[in-house]
């Protein structure tokens, strides 16, 4: 990381699917550097959740992410999905706290109205953004595209924290 | 770890406090290793996770158990608590296959009734037991000693499966 430079992991976590994302920021530019998604399998719920903290660890070994971003859940459909999803959280938490990464929580809402300037956008609208901002294709899944807006959603809050001296 | 001898980590995690204890049977005999509680403290949910992570990542490191034990939990008070709860097994269990340690979850009426013969018991009763088994006076948390019930509980497990050769 150069004085003008920051690169940021954005991780969409998931029992199934976690998104991860790490997008750089050079003097005000935004540049992809990797994504891809986490397919947890098993048929133990606990080697799932091995395998997100495994790939997500090797993820951040091979990038060295200055910080990470990740999308704070407050609601789920019921106790046994909100305990699953967050496992899942713990676990991609626990693969950055292994390299001692801070880590940021944001809002779903709160990504969605940097994106796209509302609280309330379809995952489709935020995706399609994502790629117009790093310039990009955006041929990703839905989770690797909410990760990069985690990414994304975190660069601009630092922007706006060190505009405003904070 | 002999042939004749196998240990077990057990782990009851929390947001709040995480008990967790380390419990070895040699030739059909218990015996306490070490036990303790993670107090995760901070502002940020994330560094209590870390905290969490890293405490149990150093307990394994130290101790070098065979298999884990971690309590399973499906019902919460609300959303909001399980997603907090969710968070920390997660954390918890990535410390565990960090080390590669292969995790068994048992449901708590599982882990009372291996202890106490109910599904249905007080953790004062669970702890009393625990101690009785392992032949120590027992003045930890309870926290801490559903941990120790949790790693009995798989030792137990193990005994019967062996015995009825599974």
């Amino acid at each position: 990381m150069s004085a003008s430079s920051i690169t940021v992991l954005g991780i969409d976590p998931g029992s199934r699917v976690t998104g991860w994302g790490i997008v750089r920021e050079t003097s005000g530019v935004l540049t992809l550097v990797d994504c891809g998604a986490v397919r947890a399998k098993g048929d133990e719920f606990s080697e799932r959740l091995g395998m997100i903290y495994h790939d997500l660890h090797a993820v951040i070994a091979k990038h060295s992410p200055d910080e990470a971003s990740v999308e704070n859940v407050f609601t789920a459909k019921n106790a046994a999905s909100a305990l699953k999803l967050g496992q899942a959280r713990g676990a991609a938490i626990a693969a950055c706290a292994a390299h001692h990464l801070p880590v940021a929580s944001y809002a779903p809402t709160e990504i969605k109205k940097t994106l796209v300037g509302v609280g309330r956008a379809e995952k489709e609208q935020v995706s399609f953004m994502v790629a117009r901002l790093l310039g990009v294709k955006g041929d990703w899944g839905a989770d690797t595209g909410d990760a990069l807006a985690a990414a994304i959603c975190h660069l601009n809050m630092r922007r706006i924290n060190f505009l405003s001296g904070k």
